[in-house]
């Protein structure tokens, strides 16, 4: 703790008061992320405001060697971006500025702290389209969104984040600063760093600026609710609409179960009159005169081969945003309502029925109490698995059984080709699990790519690898 | 080379005779690329037939300390695949298995030796599209084009095939097998090794099967070539194009004198009566019943606005192929009629104009004798750079001269922060100019990670990184 005081003196020497926090409100606020599983306890808060700062602050916690995490808006689900050691954390929250959009190769430089609300905002301001997005647009952060290769919503169309940084600057663990492709489309001068920082969270370094490529906005979109028999019928419905719709922009599954819990609790408009087993939401960017006639005449025939049980197509604006209400509202409705265990993992998508069947048996044989609800971006694998407390038992027993579950949960995932962590990452808290999605020799690859860009190891230490 | 006897000895306890060549012939034939710049000498051949094999060799030769020379297609124009000192080449080309097309989530799994038409082709077979393309797609393997992170020309709509590549199998340096991300559209779950391995030109280790992404075939194409004023005139029409155009799939670049130069020396049909000092080719994608219509009334606008002088648009397929003829065999009637050196460079997109007048200045101030001709991928700011050799001055001299203008040419590209290889790679050929593109701190950090793979250095040694 004492080199921890001199390093806050060190830091006095270039940076200015406001720079720098050390009251125990700010070390709560700034020490954690969305997951409150952790004890902050950072011993100061530090805030940049250009990237020669960040150089210098690296340059005095490694002559210190005082371990550093990176913070952008704090919205991680995995404790990626905790402090509970004594870490300097080194918030990029002043680091806002877009430096430069260029519509001529429709391309925008930021720094790290802007956040993703802002840079869609910026672009469109430019007659363009950023197209990543996701619940915590308002808060979370460029930077931060990169460093975990922040996917969302629109995958299926538009990829994830790793598809949209065309350059990145970051600050490695020696302090050096790292100019990774510029503003480049075509670049083939030896290995690809930019895109090993892109879903790094912290492990190699901080980045401070990026370059995003971005896109023609697409038109209005059109949503439509399929009721479907069960999961088996999901895949079918699923190639069908990609052989018939080029605008395919979202391909989202809800249980019967989870879709019904968020219409009830939350009053919503039931479009079906019957209750259905699965549920599937489409959405498609009208980017041509005849796409939503397209829309029609696809859902009409699926309608009428037996594809689907029943169908709402929405008809303005307000209807596509009730029936997309319906699966947004899911996540934030069971969290209000029940003390939940979620999951966000993937398989391959052809996997997706005999997975989900083989998940229910696994827990039902185990845990025959639990209540499982799943959901999730179906088109890329990718399923939200939300366990339920029952009534009956304790908070504490419930989280001690669910560690256990998650055992059963990430084996299933395993036999399928599945990742433990589709979204999310791994920080904190899954990274004792990380051995169900990377070999051994992959992660004792990671850590030897680690130490050559942070060879003290006080970049964001204790996330990600596991403990050795 | 007593080693290299031993080793092949160890080979043949492994590998069937017909796997292992060492005839005069075979070892030139395997032991070079396009670029016949570099002598091949390699000590044997060797053609392994799975992941296993490969890995059983990697290990034989690590345990004699015996460098590997992956190899593909050897269509490579940067000597990336040569092997010059008694090294052991590993082809993949008995490789060629295409594992599974799955259409449900729209992917391949393929081994690396599968050349890249034919998974085209197999895309096509079952109703789908890779879009990756370029001019030697008949002989290079889908393995090297992924090695080599290959782009083409239809990078301005899908991107270089980095984006195309779900998961791949690679052998390291060690002979460790790795799969790395299988068939997942989300993963995040610790750095990302796949994409490092794309565009690694063999450092890391050898890429042995791969999972591809597929997409929905798009609509036939109608090509449009425009004349304009000059230079300054073609950032202007790519951004009045990319407003009205959303299916744009390639856009592409010709100074006058090189379309002209392949006009006449092919007696190709030229599109207009007129000539002018730069061309456009853009191509379009007819998706949608409007396609043609919208095509037609944005080029109609563009020339009564003034943007180019004259336009000619493809009527039938036979059409669109003649008028890409003029683009398409411009390398190769160069390559014919001419001695001719040849850079392949990228600048960020806007700065292209100042780039072309500061490039043509600067080799024009020192080599007035030289022509240069310049033509590429503009919409992804690529360029491929050709000095003529002129008549009264020897190969000789012109090679040695060649040398010095590329110190002049790529300081020029650095100058405006590009890329000495946009497409091609580094190899042999590029290596010592790797510092325009690549930071000291960069290249320090490139070995280092190289020797986290392949901790004796065995694997395609005095490729990319410069020699120290």
């Amino acid at each position: 703790m004492h080199e921890n005081l001199l390093l806050i003196e060190d830091l006095r020497t270039f940076l200015k008061p406001e720079q720098i926090l050390s009251d125990r409100d700010s070390l709560i606020f700034y020490g954690r992320d969305w997951i409150k599983d952790f004890e902050p306890r950072p011993s100061v808060i530090v805030f940049p405001e250009t990237t020669d700062e960040v150089a210098q602050i690296i340059r005095a916690c490694a002559a210190r060697n005082v371990a550093v995490v990176p913070s952008g808006g704090r919205t991680g689900l995995s404790g990626g971006a905790t402090a509970c050691n004594g870490e300097v954390v080194v918030s990029l929250e002043r680091m806002r500025r877009i430096v430069e959009v260029s519509s001529i190769d429709r391309t925008m430089r930021c720094q790290a702290g802007v956040a993703l609300e802002r840079v869609q905002l910026e672009a469109e301001k430019n007659g363009l389209y950023f197209p990543v997005d996701f619940s915590s647009r308002g808060s979370s952060h460029i930077g931060g969104n990169i460093a975990t290769n922040a996917g969302g919503i629109r995958v299926i169309r538009y990829g994830n984040i790793r598809d949209w940084v065309v350059g990145l600057q970051v600050v490695t663990g020696t302090g050096e600063i790292l100019n990774l492709n510029g503003s480049l489309f075509k670049n083939n001068t030896g290995l690809d760093l930019r895109g090993l920082f892109i879903g790094s969270e912290g492990l190699l370094g901080i980045i401070t600026e990026c370059t995003l490529r971005l896109t023609t906005r697409p038109g209005e979109v059109v949503r439509v609710m399929c009721a479907l028999t069960d999961v088996n019928a999901v895949l079918p419905l699923l190639s069908f609409c990609r052989s018939r719709l080029r605008d395919l922009s979202a391909f989202e599954f809800m249980e019967g179960s989870a879709a019904q819990e968020v219409i009830s609790r939350r009053s919503l408009r039931d479009p079906f009159a019957n209750q259905y087993s699965t549920y599937v939401l489409v959405e498609c960017e009208q980017n041509d005169p005849g796409s939503k006639e397209l829309v029609e005449s696809t859902f009409g025939e699926a309608y009428e081969s037996g594809l689907i049980q029943d169908v709402v197509i929405s008809n303005s604006v307000a209807q596509a945003q009730e029936l997309m209400n319906i699966r947004d509202l899911i996540g934030e409705t069971l969290a209000s309502h029940y003390t939940l265990h979620k999951n966000d993992i993937s398989v391959p998508v052809p996997t997706i029925p005999p997975f989900l069947a083989e998940l229910h048996t696994s827990l039902a044989d185990a845990y025959p109490h639990y209540r499982v609800l799943v959901f999730g971006h179906v088109g890329d694998g990718n399923l939200h698995i939300n366990v339920l407390k029952p009534d009956d038992i304790s908070d504490a027993s419930f989280w001690e059984s669910c560690r256990e579950s998650d055992e059963r949960v990430f084996s299933v995932v395993t036999k399928y080709g599945g990742s433990i962590s589709a979204e999310h990452g791994v920080g904190m808290l899954k990274k004792e699990f990380l051995h169900h999605s990377r070999s051994a020799a992959e992660i004792a690859l990671m850590r030897g790519i680690k130490a050559v860009f942070d060879p003290l190891g006080i970049l964001n230490p204790g996330k990600v690898l596991p403990d050795c």
